[in-house]
């Protein structure tokens, strides 16, 4: 993400508003929009810092696109231009051959005035964006991209609970993915414990939930484990501090720690966390609410390889399918430490 | 303290250094210094939000000093006059009369350009400040007013033990008490890590000896315990999160967890923590590295009044004295929670 909710954009008005994504074509099967489901056709442009394009990265691995969809990962960092691929030689995407991401925008649209941000999917052969949909890319992924997914895929995101798991990433969204922002950005004192208020009273609801089953919906992970993950596994590294969202830290919470850990360890999560990347662009970017621009050399994050006993819960994490194999080479991520 | 040290102007310099106290007259039985020890005539000037003010505060409680040295409590939120008697009806101090702190100190030396801060001790009848000597003021009031001590005052500064009680102050000085506030006014990056890692490796130091003896110094308590404890006591509250000293919280470590509570339970301890002030003070008032002067909601300090189980490592709190009586009515903190 970021333009409008993740920089400095967002900083100083009167509430922090996160709005919706401007492209939202989607990619499908049967190609209705235009864009049809074609291995080595798209790229999927994210950060590893940013919550939300993170989930396409975890469900990218989990279904073993990672052959048919190339990634390309953007600097943690963004500059006035945004997004940019200052990790790469020459400080270009290799396979966009282009420097900021808004250079996909530009070629979709000229002289987009809206913000640019991440998850982006962008046609390789026109070097267009077709969506920075992130509330939809994800579950493209799980029910449109089914032909090029591997053997064992796990099913993210079941027809028969569909109705549960929107409602719990409803909530999720609200309070937690987004509730951590409007805490974090918050101008006033009211908002802010608002904001932080409702993060911890649905965390507390969450932990209620997951105390006697392993994952949020039924017995296998979810696109809603995803959305989950992937604000909590920042939790202690940036919203804790940088956010003030400090009730507790997610250490500190006995079922949601486990919870987190567990999922962290299984394949496809935890190899696809970056914490480097996520501690430089919270508390580097956002100069609104840290000037300094200084990183803390906390939390210690050895933690999150320890044993956290959820396979006692039972529940079958891949459901009838497999984990996903290794990491693809060159997308490895340092261990936590 | 402020002034140089506390407030904004400490910040935005190339690394933070604290000034020594400008006015270090003493108070002593004998009154070589021209401020002989006296009951009533003298006011102690604080903030309960201020680690060096607040070893004052706890001296005074433990020694049974109330009835000799009144206190002026000033609001923890400063304005550009520095300390000020916002929390006193008429915004005075009802026994000095004044506005500000700083009128004391324009008594003592007209057009005096250095800072304003607390600990501050105050000469009633003149209305001059005497003393602004924070690392002087409790050793004097363990060594010197023991003439208005209660029955049963503990020696906070036994002379047998003297070296080794200055050693551990020295260290806990440089690394903790002032350390917490060079990572915290850091401008670069490695002035924060140095500063950091070196909060860390003392309070882990401190921790070892800490893990099979009750008190930092002997088996009773010194000046040595109050002044570590004021750092602890606001660890979590503000040291953690504003100043960044965040690779654990204080209630992660166990030793150093259980020795705060204890002493936080010992009367003349907790008693004189308002957490109010702390986190209001250090949030709104360094607006260069928390410009929105949003208070965080957290922690949970409910925690500071459970079981700690020192007791079993014996240590005898006052020696052969005994513990300090209620705070007297109109000093009164709310309970952490």
């Amino acid at each position: 993400m970021s333009a409008d909710g993740d920089g400095n954009s967002a900083y100083g008005r009167t509430a922090f508003k996160r709005s919706r994504s401007h492209f939202a074509d989607r990619i499908t099967a049967d190609g209705r929009d235009g864009w049809p489901v074609e291995a080595g056709r798209y790229r999927l442009v994210v950060s590893r810092a940013c919550p939300w394009a993170s989930r396409a990265v975890v469900a990218r691995r989990l279904l073993g696109l990672e052959d048919a969809l190339s990634m390309a990962v953007a600097d943690p960092v963004q500059d006035d231009r945004s997004w940019r691929f200052t990790l790469d030689p020459g400080d270009r995407d290799p396979v966009l051959g282009i420097r900021f991401l808004s250079e996909a925008y530009d070629r979709r649209e000229t002289g987009y005035p809206g913000g640019v941000s991440v998850p982006a999917i962008v046609d390789v052969p026109s070097g267009r964006l077709v969506t920075n949909d992130y509330q939809r890319i994800t579950l493209d992924l799980a029910t449109e991209w089914t032909a090029l997914h591997r053997e064992g895929a796990p099913d993210l995101y079941p027809r028969a609970r569909r109705d549960e798991i929107d409602a719990v990433m409803a909530d999720v969204y609200e309070d937690v993915n987004n509730g951590v922002y409007r805490a974090g950005f918050a101008t006033g004192q009211q908002e802010y414990e608002e904001a932080c208020a409702g993060v911890f009273r649905r965390l507390e609801l969450l932990a209620d939930r997951l105390a006697g089953q392993r994952y949020l919906v039924g017995d296998t992970i979810t696109e809603a484990d995803i959305r989950l993950f992937t604000t909590l596994v920042r939790f202690d590294a940036v919203y804790h501090g940088h956010f003030k969202c400090n009730r507790w830290k997610l250490t500190e919470n006995r079922v949601l720690w486990a919870y987190a850990r567990d999922l962290f360890q299984t394949p496809g999560f935890g190899d696809t966390v970056d914490f480097d990347h996520v501690k430089r662009h919270y508390y580097q970017v956002h100069t609104g609410i840290n000037p300094t621009r200084i990183v803390p050399l906390g939390p210690d994050l050895a933690g999150w390889l320890t044993p956290h006993h959820r396979e006692e819960l039972g529940g079958r994490p891949f459901g009838d399918g497999t984990a996903p194999g290794p990491v693809p080479t060159g997308e490895e991520v340092p261990a936590p430490r």
